[in-house]
């Protein structure tokens, strides 16, 4: 497994993933570019989701249910380089009403341990709870976030 | 217009867009990494249905009509890097019952004339007329080329 | 010129630029994806530095120079979608002794007139004058703004 | 493991990753963005040469050794959706003098079983080995693959 995810559950509010830096995701200046660790932060939630037994974005019912991003921000420490494994770590930050926060804490992990090692990035997304096209429209509609969501983001996975 | 994109109509089954590479676009090697010109190419087919007063996806009608890729490819004469013009020129090289192949042809232009002066790279796309979701389904369906769609695509842009 | 960025010019401080979501840049939920506004920040900086008669990415020197992010973050009001017209509004905020902070503003613009009508988004990038690789290393090397680069910030383009 | 990156050696010649598709990767059709299968093949390259000990990209010596691509091609069987996993599997085609052909075949993993079911696309990169910028130049230079590589690519991973 030395290429890729590996996923480690905490509480149920904490949560993180590893990956590799790809090539793609570099620039001229021979870092990976800044939009990548937004890419990471959203990988990181959807595997979050799918932790609970649920996905970022559901087809079923009224109009499809997502969680488009309403603010969002990075913070950069130190640059990342191609093959750098990274560990992004998800923290629930606040549940509210119609809306979720998320905190990131990216590190660099040991080329030869594999061991997170230094802060390198830190990062936030604030999701709201939507309904994509209700009634076949255009719009996004704002929504309290449903009792069984909600339940298991307070409580993580269900054991059987 | 220093930045961008410029479009020339030719022939209706010519037609050709102006962009710049943008940083985002290159990699650590220097270069406009490889993808890029996938992303040109679609840009330059979306910007060609446009110019026929069309769209390459159609939310309307039996389901969304879209133009999903059957077979594509692209092969590279020279390195291209940040802030080089590119001209993409499309040319519809073949229209089928149900699909299109398009040619795609990249050239540098002058940075003191911002005339396209070298070949640096050319490519083509082979795409389905196809219906997505037909019936709330998760199935793409291919379909003729409807009428209205191929009559323009063999006249150009209606004069008005 | 129906596709791609149109450059306006104001002040030396303000500086915008317009350009049409791509079909690449949309997700499944059928809107442009949040990372696509880092994106046309980039964009609309590096088309802010030609501007002024320099680069966002100069290889010459001590080692390239470059303005690495420091801290980045995006507000989203509205959602964006393909073919959809943007401009988005740069606005030097802050010139610090080794960064600038840059605002933007995006508007979506009319499918009509083509003029500007609502906000749809606001993000922040500052960025760090940075020597890459200096003596060949690793590191990203925070600089002083040279005189030169500052002088043009302080005054926009040379009249000659 | 449910998440990301299996690896799974087989002949020196023959590789294979898998991965998910992630949110950021499908477009308003509602599947796969075209342009991602030309990540999974540069992805799936990447790990087969860190499986040989090597790199795709190395900085040392008389000037970076990269494999930029010369041509490029990717055959659409069947969409494929956020979240499916999807196998890539790589094959050694043709080592020549200064270059390399790669094929690809992405198959569907079973959302129950997690084997792969289904060939979903099919792929090819032929790569040049390439100096980047020899003496400070802005050229690629094509070179003879160097012996050791070569070895490698023909004996797969030394054991110990």
């Amino acid at each position: 497994m030395e290429r890729g995810y590996e996923i480690m559950e905490r509480m149920p509010s904490e949560f993180s993933c590893k990956r590799r830096i790809e090539f793609a995701e570099t620039d001229m200046a021979g870092i990976a570019h800044y939009s990548v660790f937004f890419r990471l932060m959203e990988e990181t939630e959807a595997a979050f989701w799918r932790s609970l037994g649920l996905s970022m974005f559901v087809r079923e019912g009224a109009g499809p249910l997502g969680w488009p991003k309403v603010r969002v921000s990075c913070e950069y420490l130190m640059p990342v380089r191609f093959e750098d494994v990274l560990e992004t770590r998800l923290r629930v930050e606040e549940v509210g009403k119609r809306s979720i926060r998320f905190g990131f804490c990216f590190r660099k992990c040991s080329a030869a341990t594999g061991e997170p090692e230094r802060d390198v990035a830190r990062g936030e997304l604030k999701v709201a709870c939507v309904l994509m096209n209700p009634g076949g429209s255009e719009e996004l509609k704002a929504i309290p976030i449903p009792e069984e969501i909600r339940a298991k983001l307070e409580n993580g996975p269900a054991t059987s």
